[in-house]
């Protein structure tokens, strides 16, 4: 009787236990396309983030490089990046399966993640850069720059992850791959007009600190799915897991924007709105690569620093190396990318296991994350590089001094953000 | 022994199956649920989009129309046009179940459809139209004309649903319908004062590029849901069903951006803005019947020619037919609707079977999307032809000539959208 | 053998039953976390709505605020809230489990809530606040007030609960203790320059009302999560139940929009957009105590005269008791908080059991929910006027005269809103 009683509760369990997987895939797919479409969202946070901190005889080109990061992005990522990166065919560094690889939630949800690598560069070389030239190098970033090297490690069996090397949602493979190619294109294109006069650094502006606030919030809101959604299921402990990571995404952000504030405050006399912003954005930066290896404690540390970092990096990128990030963008994603990769490395754990150079876990994580981080900024700067070079030396990277003076809106799109304000406010701005 | 494992297993399959379902029910009330609310954000997306193309002296009666669309829709759809549309008692044409029918998640998710084909007829006619003309409006819209005819095809056992059309998430039951009707209603009211001079035809620019791309990206996002959610389920078959209509739904979208943009480019010289966004709502109208019967790459196609359509049809529209519809309501919705539903005949799918004229699966599915977007067209310029025809011929359609140069904002609503803006500005506008 | 296939079956059930325990479990947590997103993007709303109804010279203060909240109402509910609302340790007054309590999607949900509360404060008392009281209040806010107040009835041991006091979503433990909060401080720091001058009181229109309507839109949507997933759990029961709570929450709103819009127009001669917006916000208010014991027909008239009450409050407070609160939020928050409240004792249900003095259900519930509804004002009232009364005697509430004149913006914050715009806009605005 009670042999029968075990083996009919085996079978029972058996049948239970494959119901369970088949609903917690069902959980998974969900939680992902939820998560996809929050992503999706940020590419409208990153257009009013870079309109509103650009003038307005360039919003309208702002808003069309937005628009076409996501739809050649989401054609050019399912045409050839998720094979690119995805692929089962491979050397550990480049990946390969066919054309029109991918399908459903997943191919949704690593869609959205091309497209933002792509815009990121958008914003760093607003107000002088022809729209040809963008739309070309917006395709190589999300069918080849982004793909390849997120292969790496996300492929499962890349190089970086048989190294050991950790980058949970992106800190490296999508910010600073972006925010690397984001400083190389703002130096190749050259500073806008007006930047740097007679030795000064004069600031630019931007024209809407409202809608710049608004675009920091879509982007926090859409974190919740770029971080929460990269556990990929949901169920169990991978329910708990990815909740975790929400919270800590938010963690991070809260203190990156506190970090900055302060920072700003002391620094400048002042509380900065601007820099608060990039702030929050450099805490959810810092948390990327490591939202899933990290306590809330080491969390929010991360973010703080991380918001303290961004305010001067931008300075230091603004003022001593005298390139002109309209947005700071590579300062937000670039360097604080590479933070976001190497804190893994110094408070990280792995579940109750430390991992850390400071928290006992020795120092070979730090290494991997060192390396990680420093083969994603020589692959996007390399490539970053060859590909303007190309387009600079063949089609030009720059619209003519007339042109930017008047706003690219006008010359490249025909048409102006607020055609309701009278000529004279652009003259005056 | 045997014997006793198979009974045993039976029963243990059969209370594991039930659970399951019981599972499914809630996961689908859970999709449905969250799908209704990005539906309901759409109507933000509208209030920019329309406020943004057209001039700041209207903008807060394009928001008290939106808000009205939202208050009045909700609660006329579930007095009576819940009931009107899947009321059991049917001779398949009229549909009804008495009062307040309808609950939860389902009505919820309804009233969000309700609402934005009402939203639809806003922009078409801004600038001109009595506030108290556009309430009527609403109100028949939401709990009349849309749930009527919305039942043929939806209820399940309507004329349109045993004819064999198809339209999974309403290019023809909400978009067309909506669109037809604000075809009819920007006829009926005229043109606006300065639009037709002299045998001329002159632009009227929007006041807010920017925030008419914000309410894109917002639209876009909330289509997710509209599609998306139009599965009805999820769990199993419906879970990657679901996922599938989200991705081709991104799909269409950025393949009618694109081919919007660079239709534009081609013929006006220029990347432009204004179609561009126009190009994106214009795939995501054409995907919105086939989500469920469109391979990724049929998708891709059926967006792109979407967008390419949208901007000869407003051209069209306004040039030739010479009917004033302010923010191309009339081509994005009713036009590129018919398009969305005819789609399906030339190279639509069912699972793995050929359905279209195009990819080998005969002609009658096509005809039966002809019959159906041939339906919802007469209906929709019907019934609009008829309430707005009384209206017209009792209270009036439309403001004075004063109030129209004036800007509705002051008379219908006694207050300006921006305030801090010197009156100079609306007179030089 | 028929024994033997109950004693099977029954283990079979409990297998299975074992599972579903599990998997409602994940999917609560996923609704709580996807609830806890839309909350967190309420923060947004807040923001749009008090920066469109404020004047343009102090939208950078606003932003800064509203930051502000969201980054230290997030560190500190973490750090010290949480514990003081959910600690076990208790007098049915006060609780306490430690430091850093909480964890995973309820953490994140509840921290959202917290912020939500420090945030109504901010709009009332906008143009004339040194942004250093702002950030003390807003810290002892989430920190200390909202949490231990809170505590008393969703800890789930205190003396509201025992009570029998009903506040599903917090019309009186977010809203009123927000709104009373915004009312003494919009008292203690006194009118802004402008408004009261030689016994008139006069208009100071916001800048912006179409991101005003996007902010209301915005709210709109978070509070589907802020209601809905305050049903804490999904699946079977629950998820009819929060589904239901998201659909009456919508036709609440839609009553108050509807409600104010037909007020104004009757009141003020005109439809006005600024009261339509608080009208909805009331109607949300309304029915967030109420929302998991109220018909869908109750939901309406709650909402419906929530949203007559706001426009006649708003009126009340501005012109009859002199206080200035920039926007409304003591009116829609407070006022309408209680109403909310008092509802349930009115005509709320409790399942299919009636519960309100209206509906045969009783007086009992209403002097419970009025018990509450006082507590949670005396509460909010005496604590802030402590709080605010120390900042006033130490380190003062109030800017200058000049740059309350000048704008917040500039000497606060060392940037405008706004850089394109001509310095005469701000003089002549």
């Amino acid at each position: 009787m009670s042999l029968f009683l075990t083996l009919f509760q085996d079978a029972a369990a058996s049948e239970v236990s494959k119901a369970v997987e088949q609903i917690n895939g069902d959980m998974g797919m969900l939680w992902m396309l939820l998560s996809g479409i929050l992503v999706f969202f940020m590419q409208a946070g990153f257009t009013l983030v870079e309109s509103g901190m650009t003038r307005s005889k360039n919003a309208v080109n702002i808003a069309m490089k937005n628009l076409l990061d996501i739809c050649v992005g989401s054609l050019s990522f399912w045409l050839v990046g998720y094979s690119l990166m995805y692929g089962d065919t491979s050397n550990g560094w480049f990946f390969w399966s066919g054309l029109f690889q991918g399908e459903g939630a997943d191919l949704f949800f690593q869609t959205m993640f091309a497209a933002t690598a792509a815009t990121i560069v958008s914003g760093a070389i607003a107000g002088r850069t022809k729209y040809t030239t963008y739309i070309i190098f917006s395709i190589v970033m999300t069918a080849i720059i982004y793909p390849i090297s997120g292969g790496w490690q996300w492929q499962g069996s890349g190089w970086l992850t048989n190294l050991g090397f950790i980058d949970f949602a992106g800190s490296s493979i999508v910010h600073s791959v972006g925010g690397w190619a984001a400083l190389v294109a703002a130096f190749m294109v050259g500073p806008r007009i007006g930047k740097y006069v007679d030795g000064k650094v004069l600031p630019i502006p931007g024209h809407n600190q409202v809608l710049a606030t608004l675009g920091v919030f879509i982007l926090w809101l859409g974190w919740f799915g770029f971080n929460g959604g990269s556990q990929l299921a949901w169920g169990g402990a991978d329910a708990i897991g990815a909740s975790n990571v929400v919270l800590i995404t938010n963690l991070a952000a809260a203190a990156g924007g506190l970090g900055a504030l302060v920072t700003t405050w002391i620094w400048y006399g002042k509380p900065n709105l601007a820099q608060t912003l990039n702030g929050a954005l450099a805490g959810l930066v810092s948390i990327t690569a490591g939202c899933g290896n990290m306590t809330a404690v080491g969390a929010v540390v991360a973010g703080l620093i991380g918001g303290i970092i961004v305010v001067f990096s931008i300075e230091f990128i603004e003022k001593k190396l005298k390139i002109d990030d309209a947005i700071g963008a590579a300062s937000v994603h670039g360097v604080v990318g590479v933070w976001g990769t190497l804190v893994i490395g110094l408070w990280g754990v792995d579940g109750d296991t430390a991992i850390g150079l400071f928290n006992g876990g020795g120092a070979s994580q730090l290494g991997a994350q060192a390396i990680g981080a420093l083969a994603y900024a020589a692959w996007s700067v390399g490539l970053s590089f060859i590909v303007l070079g190309i387009l600079k030396a063949t089609m030009g990277l720059r619209v003519s001094k007339e042109v930017e003076i008047e706003g690219l809106d006008i010359s490249e799109h025909g048409s102006i953000a607020y055609p309701g304000k009278r000529q004279r406010d652009f003259e005056e701005e």
